[in-house]
């Protein structure tokens, strides 16, 4: 294809004029009547965007196929345990964006109510973590083991309850799905020291109650991984690489819609500068002292309010 | 963080006024002082354009994990043999821009003078091919092996001369690496007929006149790989998975410029629709009946004018 010849004065026009303007319709031309509805939706926009972006800041071949590197590099170290690409999503706030816009989409439905805030899913999600019934506890780790010793001060009881958000009644069948760091920031596919699976189940909540409880650690903040693309991107950004103390949290239960979400230390001190723009103020929590129980220093409570499906 | 409430009349502001106005900016402030200066200037540009796309098209969580997902795919099917990833980018017009963009980048510094148009590299390029005198052939397979039975019709001498786009006297000390499918439209590494690194070499040029030739076989037009997402990208958006029959080359001489390029056959009835958007005018050729050299039925040339570095 010809490069176009001319350039107009104005620097922001520069960038577009200077190539080859047909390019772009051309590529997105090429879609065929017999598409997928939604991608013939979706690929002009895109398109658009990432050739623009490509001109805007004189994309050059060399710089494309680091980009390219950085990506298959990503994909190669994302499994069923860790989600490198999702990291870097997460990095770029795209996945707490999507989290917005379907959340915007649920509540112009007006299905939402008064339901708990979503947010992001993480990087370190595991499917079927051990079904357990509400007041069981998610250490897995021996208790004289040298994980169990450190972690002792950090034990926690989580509780609360799973409420349908329009009426406030029990979300009878709930099952809250939760997962978390320990108190030095590791999850258990980051620490040999930590059994598999250990702090994390899927626990029942009561069916006439909808009160769930688990017996789990305080987490702390941590750095995300820097072993990959994602840790270096944000090294080269010059970004630090913290998010605040959080649990993870997907609750479910029959008839109403699937809730990803975390819940905050607000005592953290990057609870206003998460690394990845998670935090909402809905989902900040307060860690108390825990008097009586020689299973937990420490107690928080959070209720759930689900949307129905 | 709260999503803003207003929305304007106008439908194409709608999509990016009902989010939160003030999110891109903070995942772009995030970026610290001390980031690579390049990086500075590509990142908030990639950061609006993503943010933009995803706002313009309401991309909603399920959506961006399918993404990633996709992208997890081509990074694991990545091999040195194999970049699905690129070809993706491929697919997308992405790599032609970035090319077109390179090449500008290049005219405007001065130094291109006539010099042979660039294109694509594509997927399936491999470093380290056999290192060949010029007249070697390419063809690695056994005379009677049923893939030579084959590709017979089709062998074909590939000649031209490597020269200074700017005193066009010879480039010496130039090496052209040339790679290719074969007649039905197969590489080395998708077809277990074809010996390792059949079809690829780094032929030496002639010191003192820049002549090359080789021995290779005239290519088809082929389907590009349907086996992973790019292929399946492609059939999702009714798009067709032809490229126009071609030869890949990386030319190089010391004191110039690396020039990346393909040539393609003008009588392909792909060369005005590739699906990878690479064609150009320049890079087409005729290849003709060859007489009198039981080693080829046709013959082809083709002269690289390079750049100086």
């Amino acid at each position: 294809m010809a490069l176009s010849g001319k350039e107009d004065g104005g620097a922001d026009r520069a960038a577009k004029t200077k190539y080859d303007p047909e390019f772009t319709d051309k590529v997105i031309a090429a879609t065929g009547p017999k598409a997928l509805p939604r991608l013939k939706e979706i690929m002009p926009s895109l398109l658009r965007h990432l050739h623009d972006f490509a001109r805007d800041v004189d994309l050059t071949v060399a710089e494309l196929f680091a980009g390219i590197e950085l990506i298959n590099e990503a994909g190669r170290m994302s499994t069923d345990k860790r989600n490198e690409t999702g990291m870097l999503c997460d990095i770029l706030g795209l996945e707490s964006l999507a989290d917005e816009i379907s959340s915007k989409l649920l509540s112009d439905s007006g299905s939402s109510g008064t339901a708990t805030p979503s947010t992001v899913l993480g990087p370190f999600y595991r499917a079927n973590a051990p079904l357990l019934p509400s007041g069981s506890s998610i250490v897995y780790a021996a208790p004289d083991s040298p994980w169990s010793v450190q972690a002792a001060p950090w034990l926690t009881h989580l509780s609360g309850r799973v409420v349908s958000a329009s009426t406030g009644e029990p979300a009878a069948g709930a099952v809250v799905d939760v997962w978390m760091a320990d108190a030095r920031g590791l999850y258990e596919q980051q620490d040999a020291g930590q059994p598999e699976m250990n702090l994390r189940g899927r626990v029942r909540a009561d069916e006439a109650t909808g009160r769930y409880a688990v017996y789990c650690v305080r987490p702390s903040a941590y750095q995300v991984p820097r072993d990959g693309p994602g840790g270096r991107l944000l090294e080269l950004l010059d970004r630090h690489p913290y998010r605040p103390a959080h649990m993870h949290f997907v609750v479910t239960a029959p008839g109403f819609r699937a809730l990803t979400t975390q819940v905050f230390d607000r005592d953290d001190e990057h609870v206003r500068d998460d690394t990845v723009f998670a935090v909402k103020d809905e989902l900040l929590v307060k860690f108390e002292p825990r008097e009586g129980d020689d299973r937990a220093r420490w107690t928080v409570e959070y209720d759930f309010a689900l949307s129905e499906a």
